[in-house]
């Protein structure tokens, strides 16, 4: 196993959100995750389609062990993200996370979540900084 | 209960998702509600502080409710969230949703979520758009 | 004159952007400045509609004068804004901006760009971070 | 000359803004466009840095033609950006548009804004919808 996959590992390790999710992570290079996950009843909203807000934490996570494939310790900041078509139950998602600029103290990813035929569901933006103090201090991002 | 509580009562009814992580609708009013989420163990992400996504979530729920307050259906299109400071474990958080644009086919809704003392842990801006099919169809966004 | 408004003109003084534009300060608080412009026939694209980009240099120069009113240089880091409605040529346009959330290295404004009936044209919002260094050295963002 | 070439030449014709900053259109192809833009001193603000809003406009010119180049009318629904090192009088900057996203209603434009040497001076992410009128009518985005 690389560097890169071990970092990431160490990460989802201790991620309980990302495990609790049922999210799984494919494969990592230096600046480039992507994982699975699969869209499960307690996932579903009111219009019964998966609740946008997981598609989000899904894109995220995926973005989050992109930004920190480097092995330096970084923290989202912000993200955007926009919703292209609806995810059913049982659907399969991959979302695959990719660098689109970073330097010492900063960095933009971007985030295609998927289906298994190819077809978007998502595009995510994030955006993050470097974690300035130990995450144990209050306000790591201030 | 007004119309506003009863129509936002009957999403969350079928609302799976937000169930499930806790959410419970503090009071609505027409383009506006007010929810409240605590932060679980299984909501943590690797650096023991709450993962972003369960913020967003969280804030796109209320931002769901507020959307659909008027008593037409309208799904997000899209959204952004500010990270403003970590959530911790046990930290009782409110989101408010307000109403920042409406025509009868786009809005533009602000969420703050803010824990107890009123102190900001992100800024949410949704973006939604008229249902234009049933969501028994395929693609409504589409 | 008070303090901010002072801060706000000197800023001005030296903004050819903003004056090539023909913007002009209303009137300016503590996080909060008012701003005018009016649709040339310069500004107009091919669909003869006020161009985007406009919309978004005057909501943008609204929220630096307001992120800088605390007297603290401050730059911007990014922005979205959505457009409502386009705006036409002659139309008298006020950006008002007003402050989301600030500390002492970040904040977050909202911008409203309205017509003289106060009908919305776009709706911005601006992330600034503080400068770290003088505006001479190359780099100040990063 | 290709078809995609002629659609962007007809709407550069047509875009007084654009011709107004001295924007001139590179190469298109379907779904991705390059154009320049050179830092003017009428583009400064107080920080004698190029103000922000000519990048944004630079970007979202390249961002328009790029996804008008399929033959089917497109407006800016809405756009984020990303500011990442501020740029200079006399700076030759290339904005590179890319289509991330589309279909027959809507779509999702990248834009990098780098200098001649490759540096990433902004980033910015367009979403455009059809136009659903006549430029003509009033509101065509709503």
């Amino acid at each position: 196993m690389n560097e890169v996959a071990k970092s990431v590992d160490a990460l989802y390790a201790v991620d309980r959100a990302a495990q609790a999710l049922g999210i799984a992570v494919i494969d990592a290079a230096p600046g480039r995750v992507r994982a699975s996950m699969t869209v499960r009843p307690d996932m579903l909203n009111g219009h019964d389609i998966c609740h946008g807000g997981f598609l989000f934490t899904f894109a995220d996570t995926a973005f989050a062990y992109a930004c920190n494939s480097h092995g330096v310790a970084m923290v989202a900041a912000g993200a955007s993200i926009e919703f292209m078509a609806p995810a059913h139950l049982g659907e399969r998602l991959i979302a695959t996370a990719s660098e689109t600029s970073r330097n010492d103290r900063h960095g933009i990813y971007d985030v295609v979540v998927a289906n298994d035929l190819g077809e978007a569901r998502a595009h995510f933006r994030g955006r993050c900084a470097r974690l300035r103090t130990s995450p144990a201090v209050k306000n790591p991002l201030l």
